[in-house]
């Protein structure tokens, strides 16, 4: 790759960037194979340590204090990661959470954090959505995006279709099961599925499965995402 | 208050702003009494319905364009309301959350919304921290900072030393109890401790009530911030 080509992230380009060190080293121990190269800053204070994991893993490793600058934007960043975007397949025999449109790069990270904090490593997106691969999402995933699977489907249905064994469960203001410690499902394979930010999800997802409400109070017009699906995640992942 | 007087948001100023229609009507109606005057951008097209409800606040509203995209920086925003500052006391008989160093104003609002959505409505603040009144909070809290008491204590002994009869929790990944379902606390009058983004609490708070350690996969630093509080929010309301 040489370093003329490297450009400021866009959504259509086969390559995307980790932007500080530790997305970095979670790229290159989860993911080796899909590094392109390693960029590091001048101002980077613990090079050495980078370089022997770099020439363990065989990743070329550089020092170009211009095209960090470039590719971070405003931020202060002195370690990158470029890597070949990938695709996955889905586990059949675990666990998935779904998320349908979501809209935010930063939630759609700290949801990937999360999945992984509980044990869900399959992830279904519904599109339109948010881009896993842009910069934002991956550094708010702190890197656990390399360490699970995701898929993008055209639809639920499309996704729906592929995995007809999971149970699903869908999240919802006007869910008919609350989600109470004492009385949960206790399904064998489950999917969480989750609306988007400012929708959630229509009406039409309160017959695909089990409807659940995590109870609120009616002074909050709702929870965050982010914190939905942390609490749900939570909730059937420890289930006994 | 004269139009000249209005300027962007500072941290030792005694006003701040709401920025958008969601948590004006939330400021509105939680808190009419400090409010100091709304303001219109001419884009807005629900004028009636908020001019009606200033009407009947006593409420000045105004349309000025300038001033909105002066204080509203980069963001599509057709509504500001200007509040007051206000210092609260918290409830002794009530529980509390209790963030000590929070630094990201982002963070700090969505736990506020989820403090209001779990029904704890105070919140005590260890500084030095982020600033509760920055409009990005007051944004990401969807207005819920009119919903709760919240107070900046300079430490966290002045704040024991005030409610020395709420049982403590301190969420901390070297915790020594796991939050399980099945094997939970189920105090009366408690207080939820959690620490800074980046470095969580120190060691000294292993012995200042019970430690506490949300099970998490070791494929991860830790949860965001933001989800170690919902789901400690969300299992210490749900018990019974």
């Amino acid at each position: 790759m040489d370093h003329q080509q490297i450009k400021p992230y866009k959504k259509d380009s086969d390559y995307s960037y980790t932007l500080g060190a530790f997305p970095t080293y979670e790229l290159i121990m989860a993911r080796p194979n899909i590094v392109r190269k390693v960029l590091v800053h001048s101002a980077y204070t613990d090079i050495d340590k980078i370089k022997e994991l770099c020439k363990e893993k065989y990743i070329p490793i550089e020092n170009n204090d211009k095209i960090i600058t470039k590719i971070s934007d405003k931020e202060n960043c002195y370690v990158a990661g470029v890597f070949d975007k990938f695709d996955c397949e889905l586990s059949y025999d675990k666990p998935h959470i779904v998320l349908v449109n979501p809209s935010n790069m930063g939630n759609l990270g700290t949801i990937l954090r999360s999945a992984v904090g509980f044990g869900i490593k399959d992830i279904a997106i519904i599109l339109p959505g948010a881009d896993v691969f842009n910069p934002k999402t991956v550094r708010s995933s702190m890197g656990a995006l390399f360490r699970l699977n995701h898929h993008r489907y055209t639809s639920f249905e499309e996704y729906r279709q592929q995995f007809d064994q999971h149970e699903i469960f869908t999240f919802m203001l006007n869910g008919e099961h609350t989600l109470t410690l004492q009385d949960c499902p206790k399904p064998k394979l489950f999917s969480l599925v989750f609306g988007n930010e400012a929708t959630g999800l229509d009406d039409s997802y309160l017959g695909v499965g089990t409807s659940i409400v995590i109870p609120q109070s009616p002074d909050v017009d709702s929870l965050n995402l982010t914190i939905a699906v942390g609490i749900g995640a939570y909730v059937f992942t420890n289930l006994k």
